[in-house]
């Protein structure tokens, strides 16, 4: 009977001993560097009416929403992302700013995965966005806060793999493929499949030099010389300007003295419908999934009454969190502690002593003596350096 | 068709400008406070299993929860409040620990008012759960949590009241009361209706000692001295009991030099009824609802399969907001800002001015020139001291 009650519902879990206080520093050192470029802090709702986040919108399925319902019978959803719910916090309450409004938070967000054994469906996202600034150099500023954040945990053995949805987007439009086709281009594509690609244009009446291109997609991914090879299969307008784009944006992130975190991926393919220019993710070792991920979505403001270019990312906190245990990065910053053993006949005499403690820095414990308790070890695994008795 | 989907459902709220940077600031001081008692950071799922918040624990009315269903068709609600949830991991991953368990947490809980219009329904807690410490000590220690907290935030203006479930309960029990006249009773103490409790009890063969003590406790509220009167009402054992550990809390309080905060009310009563001892709440100016909320539970932990004393109590964040910003209690700690102009051809400089004064603890935040911005009133609406442009 117990039992049951005790267990936590599928995919989420409690945070404790030490993992929770990590999880706090790693969160507060990732916060302090967004601010440090002028990000401001905004909360929304932990959930929304539905229509924030309907197929529209282009973030996740409807199928893996948690919903419910108000008094009034709206259907509410816990949010599964938090970049529709800043556009519309953006498009409310910043109407008249002509000036790009930076805003960045901290926020749980909740999707009923289907597909997937063990993924967590309650995450921590930690995220920037940068509305009404269309420029290379906001696609640019958002990559370089992303590496500098990952810095400042920690971590160095990390790659942002930047690609830009308009490359594909034209070659495909330039092709007219039919929806079921290009959805089984997209899965090649995405899934890296060269020969799937062949078989599948070959018998098509596409151009020679498209079908080239599409069957060098899965390749077209590496450090900045895959940029050089991108542009011989940009047979597009679009195509080309995509790859400038990122040319540019090595440049400017080089500037920011981290092009080594960089490479390029033009086969990359979001789930989220609403990139529309550059897309990013952040890969490290101990986690398949990208522990940061983001773009460009010049179009959901749109949705959303207040036409604007933007630009965001966010940070899974789980998903680096594991990262950094597993390879063993430290960040555990615990404040030196103390335990005060006492009787209850001495407690004004503890609770002194306690103060004084607390006030040097140190966290102090109060503990009733009980016969039968051992102090060493309850210190020894709490990280405790100190055990004091107080006399009688 | 756009305002609509601009709005957030009722009861819940964005937060931001400013407002979100002070709330993290508080957030921030509370914690630390608590921190330097020893408690440690928990987290626990946002929503869980309907069993940890039933009727049997004790907490919100199930008609106030907001309940959803998993893909198997179990019953999920979102936290209305977070004492079962720490009662649970507690009873789960702690269950052979024989010293006291202190737990700290900052959390969103949810309920579903349906009584009073324009309450929130997502309001951020911050508390402390002390569990296996069934002390007076123990209870003082979490009063004095509560006020050293309010002070770090820089509160001056508040008091602490402190009421006892047992003192009451134990009146009850001697009075032999069936349970709709106990309910009615239990309001009029709680509206503080003299004239109510006479009315009802007067007809009653209730001995006449027991119906001046009823008709007394809504007299019992103030100062230390209101023990002594309680003294005399204490017709039961466990009354007697009742009051003196209160009279022991004060004694405990005052060294740590917190008396004066200090108010007593023997006529509280709560509505989660899992508080099996003292129970406080603290209160200010501005809000008319208290700031924190606190109590001793003690049978609570027999739920979930681990039978401990427990005493713990929580802030009511967005309250305690509002409370400082009624009193004008300055709270923000902005960083120095600087805001960086310059033409995409100067980009390179201008990333390399950012960067410096990132360096030197500055947030700089880059923007594009355009004709018709207006740098000088936007600087000053945002907080930023200076205004620099990047020559070409």
């Amino acid at each position: 009977m117990y039992n049951q009650i005790l267990h936590t519902p599928e995919g989420v879990r409690d945070i404790y001993n030490g993992e929770c206080r990590r999880k706090k520093y790693i969160q507060e050192s990732l916060c302090r560097v967004l601010q440090s470029y002028g990000y401001e802090d905004i909360q929304t709702p932990t959930f929304e009416f539905f229509d924030v986040f309907s197929r529209e919108v282009g973030t996740v399925p409807s199928r893996e929403l948690y919903k419910f319902f108000d008094r009034e019978g709206h259907t509410l959803v816990l949010r599964p992302d938090i970049t529709p719910s800043i556009a519309r916090a953006v498009a409310k309450y910043f109407t008249e700013e002509d000036m790009p409004v930076r805003l960045c938070y901290m926020a749980n967000t909740f999707i009923n995965h289907s597909d997937f054994q063990g993924r967590l469906k309650e995450t921590t996202q930690i995220g920037a966005e940068l509305i009404g600034d269309g420029s290379v150099e906001a696609d640019a500023e958002m990559i370089a806060m992303v590496i500098e954040s990952l810095l400042s945990v920690g971590l160095e053995e990390f790659q942002v793999s930047v690609g830009h949805v308009g490359f594909f987007k034209s070659l495909l439009k330039e092709s007219h493929l039919d929806e079921e086709m290009e959805l089984e281009l997209r899965e090649y594509i995405s899934n890296k499949n060269i020969f799937g690609v062949r078989e599948l244009l070959d018998p098509l009446p596409v151009a020679a030099a498209l079908k080239e291109s599409f069957a060098e997609l899965p390749n077209l991914f590496g450090s900045a010389e895959v940029l050089e090879r991108a542009e011989r299969c940009a047979v597009t307008e679009d195509a080309k300007h995509a790859v400038e784009r990122l040319k540019r944006i090595w440049d400017l992130v080089s500037c920011y003295g981290f092009e080594k975190y960089l490479t390029f991926d033009l086969g990359a393919v979001s789930k989220y419908k609403y990139y529309t220019g550059i897309i990013f993710q952040a890969y490290t070792y101990g986690t398949g999934e990208p522990v940061a991920k983001g773009g460009r979505y010049d179009t959901l403001m749109d949705h959303f009454g207040k036409p604007a270019p933007a630009t965001g990312f966010a940070f899974v906190v789980d998903r680096l969190m594991s990262a950094l245990s597993r390879q063993k990065i430290e960040v555990d910053v615990q404040i030196p502690r103390a335990l005060i053993i006492y009787r209850a006949s001495q407690a004004e005499k503890a609770i002194a002593k306690a103060r004084e403690l607390r006030g040097e820095g140190i966290a102090a414990e109060l503990v009733q003596e009980r016969i039968g308790r051992d102090y060493v070890s309850y210190a020894k695994k709490n990280g405790i350096q100190d055990i004091i008795f107080i006399e009688g």
